[in-house]
């Protein structure tokens, strides 16, 4: 699947340099941080000097891959530029867009990935790019190590929603068996990522879900979030990072609409579906767009012309889907 | 881990017999109904005439295992009975008590089992019954057969809370990423598991939620759900099945309470706990038992005065505990 003359070759050109720079996303995620972390505790292992840096800071759940290493920062002049999990220049953020031209090494799994970097390994059927780090922590002979092996088992559970989404593969699971040889506590780290939530997110959810409505024989299910909900829940982005695939989790619902105020009167909406309707078309009504699955736009108005507004449409949409 | 003897002994039992009645446990969850309809698909392979019984019916969301089989009945006279994931030959059930003493092979993995059975099969090491029906299933050759391997992932699935439990081991991956090599579409299954919700267990979930207090600077938290919420919500047992895991989940809780209300003032209580609390200590004051990290009770009186009963020895057990 992952061409092995390719980790070689990523291999050896690591090996070989200092001064070593690993970018994650905008953002980060479980992936971008996990596969970041191990790669840079594999060089470490071989007294290379290098870090990990990201435009955003590490969010609380995730703190335990980093040390309370600050990634807000270009430790040191690098003499070569890694980005790990990083579909687009674009979520490097502002702090690295100066390496925009000088990325050495693109490791991704985002079929989008436009290979911007000097070397490029993209490999879509990886259900995290985690799976390609752990080829090459693998090849560097590290996959023994319980703190890599803790750092990949983030990145592949997270990618994947704990083995849940349809992303996972058989190799998926061969991967996490020997991730978990290793003998790290990794039903910790479940409990932390998986069956956990901040009191703010429990009460954003809580809120959230009293006001879903269900249209349509139950085919449309639509949740709101203010301003004035996020202020009262003292809730961040974070805690509502995965909170538009609620709607969708009801039994019957075709199309699970979020609609979140962003600015005053401002509406963030999020389309998710059951496999029949084609979200990106829905909000292409809107001037938005995404996946088939997941898509989003951008409607101003006030809460109940804005809700009005996407109900009349799902309701032509969902008559013209076929069952 | 599960000797090699003790599975070719049963397959060589089982594939010399005829009229095999598979039983499996009251209230049948994925365990039992995955790894008994794996035996009864296997069986049939081999001409055997066989059944899976149980004495409750199989919930909608375990249908697609049993293509609308009737399990509530002995279809034939049994020569040889067969029970799967059974603890206590309590959970036979009434309609199968007549076997209590008669059952041939016992296949199990909860440590508490009796071996009640002519020929028992127990390995508590495995997460689900469904990994020792695994190597059964292998021993016959039928490892590449999707329906077996469907059931099988169902029962493995289930039981650890689709891997995020801590029962979970490598073994479990390493089964599982042969199971999905067979090529069935465990994603639809995932969906249908753990990525659905009835409308009655999301209307009663948030209610739930709803009235959720928290005490003791977040380490208590209480959940009640009374007859009434559950008419509202037109709740079945099955719509409440995991309910008592919501108030553990939240941040900086170390005990979770669930009261629900079984008869008018009767409260069966569910507590959980995050690692701290010894939980079955804590029910043993109210008469009840269990295990560290879950445990149960039943307490009579109105619902304020049972919740303030709760509250009062969760304030002294919350106090006990050394962080």
């Amino acid at each position: 699947m992952i061409n092995q003359e390719d980790i070689q070759n990523i291999k050896n050109v690591l090996l070989s340099s200092d001064d070593v720079l690993i970018i994650c996303h905008l953002r980060p995620d479980g992936d971008t941080l996990g596969s970041g972390f191990a790669l840079m505790n594999a060089l470490k292992h071989f007294g290379i000097n290098t870090a990990v840096a990201c435009e955003h800071p590490i969010t609380p759940k995730y703190q335990y891959l980093c040390n309370g290493e600050d990634v807000q920062k270009i430790p040191f002049e690098p003499k070569l530029v890694v980005t790990v999990d990083v579909a687009t220049t674009d979520l490097l953020g502002d702090m690295f867009s100066k390496y925009k031209e000088k990325i050495d090494i693109v490791i991704d799994h985002h079929p989008s990935n436009k290979n911007f970097g000097k070397i490029n390994l993209i490999t879509p059927e990886c259900a995290a790019t985690g799976e390609i780090m752990y080829e090459l922590i693998c090849a560097m002979g590290l996959q023994d190590d319980k703190v890599i092996a803790c750092a990949l088992y983030t990145a592949i559970s997270t990618d994947t929603g704990c083995f849940k989404f349809s992303n996972t593969t058989a190799n998926t699971h061969r991967i996490t068996a020997n991730l978990i040889d290793t003998g790290f506590d990794f039903s910790d780290i479940n409990k932390r990522l998986f069956r956990t939530k901040s009191q703010a997110q429990f009460t954003i959810e809580t809120a959230s879900q009293n006001n879903m409505k269900f249209y349509f024989d139950g085919k449309l299910a639509i949740m709101s979030i203010t301003m004035e909900m996020m202020q009262t829940a003292e809730a961040t982005e974070d805690d509502v990072d995965g909170i538009s695939t609620l709607p969708r989790e009801v039994d019957g619902v075709e199309m699970g609409i979020t609609m979140r105020e962003v600015e005053p009167n401002v509406y963030k909406v999020s389309v998710r579906n059951n496999g029949l309707v084609d979200c990106s078309k829905f909000c292409s009504i809107f001037d938005g767009g995404g996946h088939k699955a997941a898509a989003g736009c951008t409607i101003k108005g006030d809460l109940y012309t804005v809700m009005g507004e996407l109900i009349v449409e799902a309701g032509k949409f969902l008559e013209d889907i076929s069952y």
